[in-house]
């Protein structure tokens, strides 16, 4: 292992030196008045209590830290022409990376009426954390970023995310020390291990030890350097340290180690395309020690503030009451020096402005950060050429994501040359059967690779890791500069990225609204290995939950398909790769089932999102006596023996199946633009008849999203109820009701005009429950007849 | 730093380490028989294909490395007489801690049907992973286990949070290589910076390293030994490294390895016993490096099997079709001898079983792995001696959790010498105004203190990270080994463990079918910082869906309670202090907000979980005209202000406020043990009144809890709509309708009697909107009378 050396030079010369500090004060300047000013924006009249924004918002303590970074940053992208995009993990850091792009430029050019002048100035202190401005964190408003602050933990992860296929863009991640204690951050150090320096950008990890959370001091700051070296070297990286409170000496620190950071990884970058990839660099990283809140006021009413946690937030407030915090206010936004840094109008003074790059070199304006701007339509083969061949419906037998996989795998193939599409799974691509996606391209890993490994090289473009959060988070960043990707994960543990989602819809709702932001590739999920067929692992991997969450999220933003067999699965597939600004969950099954929709059946009934499934009706011409409606490929085969069962005994029954693909028709137009009208919907599901409904998830979903329909309360719904362990894939449907036996009887109790054979039909479906239990606890498996079950007609 | 070296003696004679050997041989034989054998569980005749089982689940390739650690461990408990629990992180490794629990006998003694003799043999063989059988991980049917396998992650901070204020206890923990790649896991290394040797027990991480997951080498097998070794100096332990294939050979350095680190373990906990805590001690931990599925088939169809990720699940099936797999399966099991290992009865050889621990010793019996045994009820002052003066309703300003801080604080101090109550928390404590606690403890933290670090030592009893996984796991492993504990976080940050939760929730439904695993604590979540109160930290901190995930749950598991102020909040809190094998959910404001109940009021109104506040109605003597219902402080609030503006216009308007304190009474009685039944339902809401309900989360939640009820169809509630940014605190419920203006329109669009007037005072709540709008975009406060308004009656 090579341990770094900080590099012991003085790069800057004194009037660099200066500059590069006089621009720093600007952009903490504007830091500051962004907290605190209503007005009076250049102090060139005494600070009244008048100037001062009533409610004080804002986080000061990071701020000092992440705009630091960021004229160092400009220093080297003009030098060397980097293309840099720039990360504030730190969750309040919104009010520096906002100085420092108004002060390049950007802001001005993205928010006309924010200009760079007096009148300016005063709108951008005003609007900051003020009712209708915009948000203290770094945010979609924010030019330049890609990443929300707020939730923690996804620097690192988005920042590489960035990186994967964009060979000349550096991403310098900040990541807060507080946020490096999250899960999610502790393991996308890792990341490294997914990185190919031939094709793949380069993250620069940029450690913000400044020392304290909202109250307490962080764990990394607080073990040895020793240990701390340590764990970077462990976690692969070449860690350099800057450290220190005195600007002049830090500056000195920070441009020297930067440059050196550059350079190594410019060096790691030729050596790899000129030689070809041959093992995992040592990527450089830097840990900045510096004090949390640094330059701001050394001490509040007594107690230590800078380099304190009491810097987290707003280091004081109660102006109102307090005299002396005023003065201590105008005081320290003096400390900055404006009148030098800001001509007569309130502008930046030009040899300042000079230090930032020009154009898409400015962090804030290079369109990486937009990326719908470079995000280009992925090639897709035509999905009918993978149909299953379904003569009849409910005879023949495929497995729906292995289809899929043959499909993706093609995608793959087209865009390999654009490297714009990578598939993501916490080691599951194959146990989910997309393995034909291994044809023609491999697992990624820049780690050790044997011989006997399955499909490994540092070209692949599936990525594996057994982390849900890195995967989430690599998509996410990938996704959000521009490019396209499938996320692949057992429907339980997806759960695990449940607050990542709402993040990531949270930023997608937000950005509608801001006219520069250009769309983004839907969010694509092929849940699988779903509750239904997780009887061999019991459980801890039964839960049909995400649906329900991602629901309570903005119907603009979210979209929900249960397609029942491989064709419906393959169109909804070609439908969510092709969509734009939303987040999709396809749920489908892994195992060998019933087929029932060729693929022109498929196409319509995936165009509907609903439908009556005539083949499997007999109420043609008239009402139905019940219907049973279905969504999801199980509850839709347990429907369909249901039917079968009674039709056998009650020819003269009129059973109508309804089968529901898009989740979201079952909501009232008024709620969800796929919404069915209430014509619509009492037309499929009538105003008075039983409805049995068989679904996937919790049933009550099915309530939540109908009860303002005219037939709700004849719904009655099927679902999972926590029930589950490790049995047979039958029984896990009996120990939850929802199967053929149980809706047979559901519909004997509802049906009135069943007459006399009612009774025993009712007794045979328990008999056949009781029978299937001693045949299960005997031989381990299921009863063939309703194993091997096949639409009769 | 201190490098560890791998000790080089041989500690076992030859005698012994045959012993052991052959000990480990019939762990590993009764894994292969569970995961295969029917019957003939001896092979005391030729196996044929009836022997075994039609349907083959679980999992071997981790279990001969848990086997391994488990015959290790006993022989240093025996030896020093150690008090061990043994934490089995790999998904599922059940087989192994099923045979071996079997071999102590502790499994027979838990279950007496499962014999030790050929029949109970048998049996054991075929329940494991087999309709109405025993699930494929480690679960809570499992002896010895507080850790269910299946989701990953978790494994160390169930081990810390077992080992904290257990100064006896070692706790054994083995992590998987692929657990270890989750984000949880990951941060859970820094688990040993919470760590007190003088108060504390141990833990010993045990990093299972056998290379592969399910299709993926791991990323820790693949980096460099240096580089894993740098990454655990880095965590801050001392790496011992096992590492061989030869079994012999392995043995002798694991007898080693262990020996050494129960050493340094007890010389740590020596020293800082005797001289107090000084620093934090460089903890050891192992790795150890052996093949996947270790001494099963070596190839199978010509493939390369042990050492691989093909002995990841069943190394091979088929069996039925495939008769050379009968034979390798026969070859193998045979390679154990099991003749050599078991008596003509089917019973371990005495020479054998006396390598076991005794009695609580063996890790299958040890108390702390069914903690209810060792569970001693909280000692808890009166809440009521904590009351808030509320001599009028809502008139007084009280700030709930602040109330609840001081209750929690002489809870903590009462409990203090028993060491067993702790409260966990994000680095929110403090935010959530909790901070009375510290006036009795402080913060915990063995790493570096500084002396202007606030309420920081290594004797805290308040354990702050930023890192939420960590949190829940700690308390998880603190509540299942008998303790008690309360955990407090920002409400939309709860979503981080929506996965761990499910997967406590479910340990605690199937705990309560096993008779021997004695009630626990529950699990309480105070959740504050609300939605309702995130205006100034913005969107991303806006969701309060929390509650719907956990509601998917069994009723027979949550609670919900949204407390509407400082009194009420304090009984919900002692009640769920004293309450056993729940998960309840406390939701509760943090910022000064107006009281309602005195303390007599308050402890009815809790034991009801929902009521008519009779002081804020004018329906008495008769049926009402509108029923305003409200759940939440804030919507509370809102609905009272409402009222008053209804009384103010319309004198005649006969209103009722309906409270709800416990969410789960609004469910079917048949639903939920805490549901109202249908008549106290309807005397509540009326059967055809409106009712119009302020609800503090998202409002389809109310709709999916009472769409059974009569008078569902009549119930509009307003919630969270996923509107929000930095604002003011009135404007978030502006934004999501939820204002008591909108409260007033909803009254008024619904309520046909209001004549006249009605139309007017439509007109003046959107006047008083805009004006809100305006005053706020002005002077980026809320409006004084609306803020500081009060209960005026």
């Amino acid at each position: 292992m090579t341990l770094a050396t900080t590099p012991q030079t003085k790069p800057l010369t004194d009037e660099e030196l200066q500059k590069i500090n006089a621009y720093w004060r600007a952009a903490n300047y504007l830091s500051v008045g962004q907290i605190y000013l209503l007005d009076n924006p250049l102090l060139r009249e005494p600070l009244k209590l008048e100037h001062v924004k009533p409610r004080l918002l804002g986080h000061w303590g990071t701020t000092p830290g992440l705009n630091f970074i960021y004229v160092h940053l400009n220093r080297l992208i003009k030098k060397y022409d980097l293309n840099t995009i720039y990360i504030a993990g730190p969750g309040h850091g919104g009010p520096g990376l906002v100085a420092n792009t108004y002060l390049e430029g950007t802001y001005t050019e993205y928010y006309h009426n924010i200009s760079q002048d007096a009148e300016g100035m005063k709108k951008l202190f005003k609007q900051f954390s003020f009712p209708g401005g915009i948000p203290s964190h770094v945010a979609p408003e924010t030019p330049g970023s890609i990443h929300e602050g707020g939730e923690l933990g996804y620097a690192l992860v988005h920042a590489y995310g960035a990186a994967f296929d964009n060979p000349d863009l550096i991403v310098a991640a900040v990541v807060g020390d507080g946020e490096a204690e999250t899960g999610a951050l502790a393991t996308s150090w890792h990341s490294n291990k997914f990185l190919n320096p031939v094709r793949d950008g380069a993250v620069l990890p940029i450690l913000h030890l400044n020392g304290y959370k909202i109250a307490n001091p962080t764990t990394l700051s607080r073990i040895s350097h020793d240990e701390l070296e340590s764990l970077f070297v462990g976690y692969g990286y070449k860690p350099y340290f800057v450290e220190g409170e005195d600007p002049a000496d830090v500056h000195q620190q920070m441009a020297a180690t930067l440059e050196t950071a550059i350079a190594e990884i410019q060096s790691i970058q030729r050596e790899a395309r000129v030689h070809g990839f041959t093992e995992r660099p040592q990527w450089p990283m830097i840990v900045m020690r510096t004090p949390k809140g640094w330059t701001g006021p050394k001490e509040v009413d007594g107690k230590k503030t800078e380099g304190s946690w009491r810097s987290h937030q707003v280091p004081f407030g109660n102006i109102a009451k307090q005299p002396d915090h005023l003065r201590l206010l105008e005081d320290w936004m003096k400390s900055y020096k404006p009148e030098e840094l800001f001509d007569a109008d309130g502008k930046l003074i030009p040899e300042l402005a000079e230090l930032a790059p020009k154009k898409h070199r400015r962090m804030g304006d290079n369109p990486h950060a937009n990326g719908g701007i470079l995000l280009h339509d992925l090639k897709i083969p035509d999905f009918q050429d993978y149909a299953v061949d379904v003569a009849e419906p409910g005879k023949a037998i495929a497995e729906a994501t292995k289809v899929t996989g043959k499909f993706l795998r093609d995608i793959m193939r087209l865009n390999q040359e654009s490297s714009n599409f990578r598939i993501f799974a916490p080691d599951e691509l194959a146990s989910n059967r997309l393995d034909p996606v291994l044809e023609v391209t491999d697992r990624v890993s820049t780690a050790e690779i044997y011989p006997e490994d399955d499909h490994l090289s540092a070209d692949g473009r599936v990525m594996e890791i057994l982390s849900e959060t890195s995967c989430q988070g690599w998509l996410e960043g990938y996704l959000l500069t521009g490019r396209h990707g499938f996320f692949t994960c057992y429907e339980a543990f997806i759960h695990i990225i449940d607050s990542m989602f709402n993040q990531h819809a949270k930023w997608l709702k937000t950005t509608r609204h801001i006219p520069w932001r250009r769309p983004i590739a839907s969010l694509n999920y092929l849940l699988t290995s779903h509750v239904w067929r997780q009887d061999h692992n019991g459980f801890s991997h039964q839960d049909p939950g995400f649906i329900d969450h991602v629901l309570n999220k903005k119907a603009e933003i979210v979209r929900v398909y249960l397609p029942p067999d491989a064709n419906t699965l393959l169109s909804v597939t070609d439908h969510c790769l092709k969509s734009r600004n939303y987040v999709n969950v396809i749920i489908a099954g892994k195992q060998p089932a019933l087929q029932y929709l060729n693929m022109d059946a498929a196409i319509k009934h995936c165009t509907k999102g609903i439908g009556i499934w005539e083949w499997a009706s007999n109420d043609k011409g008239g009402d139905p006596d019940v219907v049973l409606a279905c969504a999801g490929d199980i509850p839709t085969l347990e429907t369909l023996a249901a039917v079968d069962i009674l039709r056998q005994h009650f020819a003269d029954l009129k059973v109508r199946v309804v089968n529901v693909v898009d989740l979201m028709t079952l909501q009232p137009k008024t709620e969800h633009p796929h919404g069915l009208s209430e014509k619509d919907f009492d037309t499929l599901f009538t105003t008075d008849k039983p409805v049995i409904f068989a679904f996937h998830g919790y049933p009550w979903l099915i309530h939540r999203l109908t009860y303002r329909h005219t037939n709700h309360k004849n719904i009655h719904v099927r679902g999972y109820k926590e029930e589950g362990t490790t049995t047979t894939p039958f029984d896990m449907v009996v120990v939850n009701d929802l199967d053929r036996f149980h809706l047979v009887i559901d519909v004997i109790d509802r049906v009135p005009k069943l007459g006399s054979k009612a009774a025993y039909v009712k007794q045979q479906m328990q008999d056949k429950l009781i029978e299937h239990k001693h045949y299960i606890q005997k031989y381990g498996d299921d009863v063939p007849e309703i194993r091997d079950w096949k639409w009769p007609y």
